[in-house]
């Protein structure tokens, strides 16, 4: 079902892709470290005179809102329909849609304008997202992971993408097939940018595999790196050592800890 | 004096109150992982077609003009009028003011037109507000911590609001009641953001307490996590470790720390 | 040659040079704790409004399109004249320069317009400017070092300031004198930012002792904290400890270790 998920770490070290990002400036020097931590090579370039040029050399691109602003929008539909047209997968992180109408507009936007390869995002967001494309009940509604899966493959249905919800138990699926995947920890939450830093991943893994496998790959990835960080803690550590530890785990995987550690659900 | 100044973290963490900072791009990543250190939920957002939407769903709002944009001054000033309109606290920290007009003129505006409830800075930029609003003697003229206190306790009375002045003393006041705190290490201002951290982290506070107490504990917060982050430092570690041991001390901080540590002047 | 080279960490710690940059949000941060790790003292303002006036204050500027914007690259223009109306030395990185049309004409501009004192990059970054600068020869026919010193040399000459191009070896040039160096770790590419970060060092050490030296030292300092933090590893740590012992080891760093593990080439 995930065509060569364990052969993804060695191809992306091989091919080095290079994956454009537009992004936040909250977690840009993250996502940037992370995808160099897993052998890939990020560019930031979020001008509108450049973005379709820089989109055109791209293995991968990942739009993702967290600090939107009129100019990244823009920026974002240029350089999401220069990929599309590329036929370059394509990454959103819709970070916080839902808590302002201005990200729900924004989002709805990039989904209709530049047709996403994969939706990375929580259950709060992917239900917000569910609910703007036809799903009649409110989002609150929603809490249980039989939910969460439904409607997943349901909005992956209706926006032909892969549609991957991180969560205690994430959920990844193309509308046919559904992945669940048990890695991670809590203290993954209690650090900034680590959905970002995963769309980053997925983003890597996309560029040398298919979607479904590449955004599995990417989740476990950054899964499998929160459980190595935070063995590793000592007494009196936190979640200042985590994030360092983060990088480290992401550096060091290979496919065979992924092959090992991973844990479908 | 400091109401409920040691029930603030258990608080915090049960509340997990959300902050909105409109903040600079060289620290944002810094004032997010010490707000989440905490226990509380950073947000950044700084477009204005989304600040006040996104104001409105916090418990405090943190204002920091360390690389304001003609953009993100409007975002501020429209922020801070929606919080101050639902009654929220507004922390402003005036990165650099005095060092240009701009940021002068910027730190004036948001003063008179946002009314902020707490303004943190060093003894610099609080000299430089203090000059703006009254007082008539140079900004150098001014040096020893006698002065620190009347400068501040002035200035909380002719602006209303706490001044929370740090440094080797930090001096915080309402214009009534005078806190002093004797927290701290040389090492906090060999690293960038500390300042930032530390209005993140009275935003956080005020949240859940009143904004004397507030600031009084968040900076208490930075300063023994900076004497922890040193203690723990061994040969050959500087300020990249450093660093990482602030974020590791705050995110392990609790209430019994802050009562045995803190140290009033 | 390098007039006073060994006495430059100790000139920056008593001298706390102000080291204005204009840069890209990725690596602002790291540009800036790196800059506080020597000594220097950094400030980050980009606009226009400003720039001037900040520039006024420095001893230094530093110009990075690592993220350009149509507002930074107006901002990063008007600096830059007033710096050079000033005296004071400008550091220019040409990130990126080559990958679009927008990035290679905004590096011509700032070269025609500002007249950096030192252009640091690495070599394809210097190719590009080399074929933009009277070079017939295409970019891709240059590989080897003999070349990179010659390109270094002519474009040094033709453009009159030191181009410094960083690498295995390292070759920094005034057009007449010529520096090589062969400090470094193969683990400063795996980490974004070591470029931005080595011109940071280089416009601190510019701040206090000739363009040719400063150059030299700034990217000699980033090389040796390179090897003293790979060798500080233990097994399991990856590019996330290398990147906070490169920190550590600049903070640490003074005068009698840059004389005895510089290595020439």
């Amino acid at each position: 079902m995930l065509n060569g998920i364990y052969e993804i770490l060695d191809k992306i070290k091989q091919q080095r892709p290079l994956i454009h990002h537009i992004t936040n400036y909250v977690t840009a020097n993250d996502s940037a470290n992370i995808t160099l931590a897993l052998g890939a090579s990020p560019v930031m370039a979020s001008e509108i005179k450049e973005v379709e040029e820089m989109a055109g050399h791209a293995a991968a691109l990942v739009l993702n809102i967290g600090t939107l602003s009129s100019q990244t929008v823009e920026a974002m539909v240029a350089a999401g329909r220069k990929a599309a047209a590329n036929g370059i997968p394509v990454v959103f992180d819709p970070v916080g849609v839902g808590a302002t109408a201005y990200r729900t507009e924004t989002a709805e936007r990039i989904i209709r304008e530049v047709k996403p390869t994969v939706i990375r995002g929580n259950m709060s967001e992917i239900n917000v997202l569910s609910g703007l494309h036809g799903k009649s009940k409110g989002v609150d509604s929603v809490a249980d992971e039989t939910d969460a899966e439904s409607i997943a493959v349901q909005l992956a249905n209706k926006l032909a993408c892969v549609i991957a919800v991180t969560g205690k138990t994430d959920v990844i699926t193309n509308g046919k097939q559904v992945v669940r995947l048990e890695n991670g920890h809590v203290m993954l939450t209690q650090v900034t940018g680590t959905g970002c830093m995963t769309s980053s991943l997925v983003g890597s893994c996309c560029a040398v595999a298919d979607p479904l496998a590449g955004a599995a790959a990417g989740i476990a990835i950054m899964g499998i790196a929160g459980e190595i960080a935070q063995q590793s803690l000592k007494l009196g550590e936190g979640i200042g050592t985590f994030r360092i530890k983060l990088f480290d785990a992401v550096s060091t995987l290979n496919d065979e800890i992924l092959r090992s550690q991973i844990r479908f659900g």
